[in-house]
């Protein structure tokens, strides 16, 4: 048990703090030989990383990632995977030196400061120490390792919604998704959201989000009975991720409201002499198992805690304060939860896929 | 790691399919010198009871468990816990004898049947098998001791929404959910729910439902950082019952519509010297961490997949068929899912409070 | 993490005590398919079995285990593993009704009684409670399950010293340790033991005793760096068997006085063009993974601790008393550890095949 | 799981190759505020160093640890342990650019090259890979945090046997294993081995050792039963570490060959009106469980399978050939096993310290 490791057999472990030396992971369990460079890895940190539109915080991170072990260059030149643990690191380069005092003993609503406080005793408290958003980093590096493992599966991320604002789901381009800041499938919408949020940022405001992420070519069988869920590690995973509130697979809440009838997901032959859904309710699970479908889950993001309007709070002495956060925020943090999300699914698909071989082989 | 096994400190693993000689399960972990008689564990399975109201399937299981290790009567007389493993056991009582030749190779729309063929190439047919949501009265005992492991906490559930039916908050009184058969907080509602479940009942269809489950008294400091998140394994609590799609905390998918300020839950210095939360939004979890407010968890429950009306289907040996469900089955399955959400997050809480105090002390 | 299982992906979890109402296991993760029924386990039962010649207690058990879950009949008639958790029970015959009003409080000089007060507070006394070897009947269980897992390996064990007395190896036949009471593989060793062991039993006394356990037909490949060492888990396995003080890997202490020239197992190439080994110093791990040659693990087991000649103790009130233990155990316990060296074998070779295939595929 | 992680509550994972860019190791559990400087860390690397006399590998190695995370500075000037995880980091700076050509295709006998070629199909071959001692640097730096952990214990280290050779236990004197390079207790002994050792090591040959490690003021109650055993852990502990062959707690192997009577540790009552051990052939554990006297352990280190004779082997191709070992190595590496095993007992203690905190309390 490690409450900074997530995955089983394919599992990697988190370490590092928003404004230490370093943010770092362990990947462990990887099948060797697989080809991995660095670069493979820094594709994904870029999607992910801050300061690269308005509409993301001004901070400035190179995440520029080091692998220190667990790949080794052949004789063809290429460089792969061995099987041993891959330990990655990203130096924090933006760590200004500034004046804590006004926010060490402030408990920022929202955030963990009054949580991490009453638990250990001691908290890092410059950018949110350990509880800040920048750890996901490690996890979509982790996840571009991940997305290796599990041949055939492609694994994408959308923006559903922004605040109020949902996407109309006839306009699905996943192509649009690399053509606005927002990972928005949707261009009408994308355009609506720009001028929206603007408005949100220029008020020193802030938004919350959906997220969907969807995994096409995701073999039969992955998921295990009963506390071995796929939905069930989806679940885990997607509710990791800071400020996520609520998580759905398929349908979701939806299903809530339907009766049995509207809600089956019915079977006939296909062509190829398999059986294939007419519809996709499920989101590619049954009983906890892959059924080939795409596997679709959907997660709910809150606004970014940090906003300039002031709320009340108390400091760690119990003194009753205002609190404002100025400085380099993201006006709508569920933006850049995108790829995170995705990189938890390539985790959880890589996880089970190897936990499915042990069991059943290939 | 185990695929049937939930928890890390309190760790409880079952075992048992519908329809073979027992379901049972190892609770492991739990403190010692904890009272504890079957009849302390008889009292929660009787509220998850099949066939103990016309809204619930008839089959008729007397689920009565039997201690078989782990306790040890003292010189008072008092039966305790001694720290060693806990054994449960509840013997199937109503395997009726019938001729399964129809179902076992029938692949029921919304069932696992398709996905365990395909994963194992092997499956108990009879009643689900292993899938079948006869599993969860373990889930149940093993709560019931995990509700004496916190001391202080009060778990209770609701059910919130049947169909497309919604309780009125402003009725909610706990007292309520003992008083219909729908564990409804809201008197109004579960009078109406009355008959439109009737008439789902008697056209052989089925509904969904949403089911909030409420610890109060949780103490500061449970969960941890990052993959060991209270809010998280919630989720995974949750999502890991059978037919749950969806999975919130506190104000959930709302957050997403929220701007930050409306979101903030501001906070005061309360009159005994400790500061107070305004507000709960975030559902008694900040960093994933228990902040000492009530944690709030709702769950979406898909609707009962077995129905009257036929649905199109495959057999294990590409015949296409059509699939109807005759015999005793709940309209509305969520229902019965109520106490099983309790115990789930009472096992949480349990294994958070024994992971708080290995890292924290006392 | 679980005090009471073993293993990660084939994983079992033992509870009960020595005289509750019943011992039992759960068993997760064997692959499906595997033919089984409850005959294969009572074979390797009955080699376990108490009550078998006068030098085993004489405590009588039926040790009959019931398959309670995870198993299907298929239409050819023959039961299967179907991949869910294995449910097996052995219900408690032999608890005499009797007055323990004399051990209740005093500490056995050798036994967990004191431990276990120290630690819990609480101790089920009677015949040892937990901490008894009747444990291990659950082991053998579950082993024979493992030993269906990893296709071609063969386990076999041997006594190979009894207190002083060592075999001689030249005289070593595998077939002998069926023709006496002991698994001893040198008749001429045996017949001397039979003697000795006699002497032994009459004056009360009890003796210690040597296992070996070796495992042929292992692929090469099984284990992993740094910390899932297959002679890592195998001395963690050894150990954990009641009475267990020592273990080692191939020739084990005996290499400390080596010099790494006469240590060293010499390759040259085989007939079939695969790498063969000239000898077998290591005990079939390099690295912690196995080499295709045996695996040999050996381990020392302390004389029964019941015993006639009173001992110096103290009781849970503080009194100073002496203790001596009448009735029906073991002269040497070693002799019983044999069947359950094997298993523990047989459980951590199937688990690192699994563990293995799951990285590495087939 | 993970293949390299060890501990479970606290628990840590290493990286790294002998010759890759650096090692490093994440320390997952740690309680919070306990002081915590890289020089606390960096004592106990410099005694595991290497080329501190002619007795050791004369490979350069600064072994300067950082902390990357996991602490923070106090008003007070103090370091702490904050509670989230510490990344620790060794740059390998003795990196020798040399030709490999000669090694990363021989299988040098008694080395893991063969098996991790024969499991993975690829090999980090420079000095070793991932299977080299370099490894165990991490685990002395992981040693040096558990050692904080448990209040009042002291654990230490001693060569007892170097080859044939054996100290005279009545020469003991914790003090002696300052005073020479091999960390023996008895001077007398360690005069001798100097004279031997510098033979072996001018011969370029090598030989084994035996380790003792005893931990002193170890709480009564660390340990749990079945699979959770204190013993148990630390043999698995022990075996983790590179070349060990054996592994025995208390008077181990020897007690196969005692009567009943013999090997009883008897109990009085103290003057301090606490039962008192009159002997610890147990070694500090009964039924799993520590009994309050000194843990004990003792595991056996083959010779350094690098050595100037040549011995037979053949290479990845399937050619025959004769393999000597050139360079800088240990002539006995049992010798720089005592702070590595020091460091397995600290770490050992500290998880079931926590783990005892979390069912029992404080």
């Amino acid at each position: 048990m490690s409450h900074n490791s997530f995955g089983h057999l394919f599992r990697f472990t988190t370490f590092g703090e928003s404004h230490g030396v370093a943010i770092g992971c362990v990947v462990d369990g990887c099948p060797p030989r697989l080809p991995l460079t660095e670069t493979d890895i820094q594709a994904d940190l870029e999607r992910r990383k801050p300061g690269q539109s308005k509409y993301t915080t001004q901070r400035r991170e190179a995440d520029e990632v080091r692998i220190l072990s667990g790949v080794m260059t052949g004789e063809d030149g290429v460089q792969r995977t061995t099987g041993t643990p891959i330990g990655l690191l990203i130096e924090n380069t933006d760590q200004r030196s500034k004046d804590y005092s006004d926010i060490k003993s402030r408990y920022r609503p929202g955030h963990a400061d009054f949580t991490y406080d009453a638990k250990y005793g001691i908290r890092d408290y410059r950018g949110g120490g350990r509880s800040s958003a920048r750890e996901t980093a490690m996890r979509v590096a982790a996840g571009a390792i991940a997305r290796k493992v599990v041949p055939g599966v492609v694994v994408r991320g959308a923006l559903v919604q922004m605040g109020p604002h949902t996407i109309n789901r006839d306009n699905w381009d996943w192509d649009e998704t690399r053509n606005n800041p927002f990972f928005c499938p949707d261009p009408e919408a994308a355009a609506q959201w720009a001028d929206y949020l603007d408005g949100v940022r220029k008020a020193g405001s802030s938004v919350g989000a959906v997220i969907e992420v969807v995994a096409e070519g995701v073999p039969v069988g992955l998921g295990a009975p009963i506390y071995g869920k796929l939905d069930q590690d989806l679940a885990s995973a997607m509710m990791s991720i800071n400020a996520v509130k609520g998580v759905e697979i398929g349908n979701g809440f939806e299903a809530a409201t339907l009766s049995g009838e509207a809600n089956a997901d019915e079977m006939r032959m296909g062509g190829d002499g398999k059986p294939v859904f007419l519809s996709n309710k499920a989101g590619g699970v049954l009983g906890g198992i892959s059924s080939g479908e795409p596997v679709v889950v959907r997660f709910a993001v809150k606004p970014t805690s940090s906003i300039l309007t002031p709320r009340q709070s108390v400091t760690s002495e119990g003194e009753e304060v205002d609190v404002m956060t100025k400085g380099r925020h993201d006006p709508c943090v569920g933006i850049r939860a995108v790829p995170v999300g995705e990189a938890m699914m390539a985790l959880v698909l890589a996880d089970h896929y190897l936990r499915n071989r042990a069991q059943n082989g290939e």
